[in-house]
């Protein structure tokens, strides 16, 4: 009976890194194409994953934020051969010539195959992002003990 | 009777950044609170968060290691907007100010709650950090093996 | 009955910093060791670990890519005190004189004990890494699909 159960995958998204961030859009929605369920937690530096719109703080570390680490989900650079934003424009462009889906394009992709995406409301509240700053498929804004819940009831949890 | 058996957490604690001893203290300390059994298993940078003192070790690449990356968990920088330890300087004080306990403080919460924390004894050989510069609430310092033993028996086992 | 079947570890190693690749390894050998079945799929940075030999891709980004990120596991280095090479260097030094194995050799204990490894199929296309740059051990490159596969399966799986 059990058997009948889907699978279910839960993924932390803590970097905000576009390789990293690839790597779990990539997982989210191949495992929703093939029948799972799929939630996703975005935190910290992955909050960057969800925003439609850059959002500044009001205090000195809010602005900073929004200064060195603005932007959206096209913004994202890669973890290593960052090289002030070329290492970003070079993945685009690589990507792009072998026909791979761009960030935006497979977090839609994510979004239309059902996967769940919530946002970590501690990492919001330290990192003033507000709720309105993020994208409209958010599901809700959870603490760590939904997570916990999702996870224990996951065949597959990753942080990433 | 299978589902009487309390939930288990596994972590992995390989970064010693400030954020992700964040995410890796919340999930331990949310989970042992929500009445999971929770394991945590400290390696590599990770060690520092179970530093109680400085302490550097005898060959050149031990003193080195004491002087780059000496210091105990309160010294831990975020793994991004460092800013040559000005960005651990502003997250303390955003955390504080949106009332978010310390690394330290959560550290202890967790501790408090039941939380069994391990060093690795590979890594502790390799970056000659002894016993007696760990805090005294380590349970025991294991190898590989045991910490395989324990993801076995877990629901959920992150690698953070 | 269920209690027969031989346990399993997954790990997706994305990261190819030469700690995490050793944490990767390490795990991976000490399951195999007891009796695990484990399967490790390699992503971005991380097939640098399964690479025989320098190679470079044609694009300019490709030939970017052997120019700063060239060489196999023995060019890796750690993710923190790089120093221009000199943490490698000192890594390894540090790492023989506790008679720990080297990455190269920790990968051949892993082979021999049976572990699985494999290529991530789009991250080589992206990075134009031809399948004949990776170490003939490597059973065969996969998709994302495949890894879900044998992450449902398993008792433990990592992101590293």
């Amino acid at each position: 009976m059990a058997e009948d159960k889907r699978k279910k995958l839960s993924l932390i998204v803590f970097s905000g890194d576009m390789d990293r961030l690839f790597a779990a859009f990539s997982l989210a929605a191949g495992a929703a194409a093939s029948g799972m369920d799929v939630v996703m937690f975005f935190t910290f530096w992955g909050l960057r994953a969800l925003k439609k719109k850059t959002s500044t703080g009001r205090s000195l570390f809010g602005r900073l934020l929004g200064w060195f680490y603005g932007g959206d989900i096209e913004r994202a650079s890669p973890s290593r051969m960052r090289f002030g934003g070329i290492g970003r424009w070079m993945f685009k462009r690589m990507m792009k010539a072998k026909r791979v889906p761009s960030l935006a394009e497979l977090r839609q992709t994510a979004i239309d195959l059902g996967v769940k995406m919530h946002g970590c409301q501690m990492s919001m509240s330290v990192m003033e992002i507000p709720q309105d700053a993020l994208i409209d498929e958010v599901s809700a804004c959870v603490g760590v003990a939904y997570f916990l819940e999702q996870a224990q009831e996951s065949d597959v949890t990753l942080f990433i």
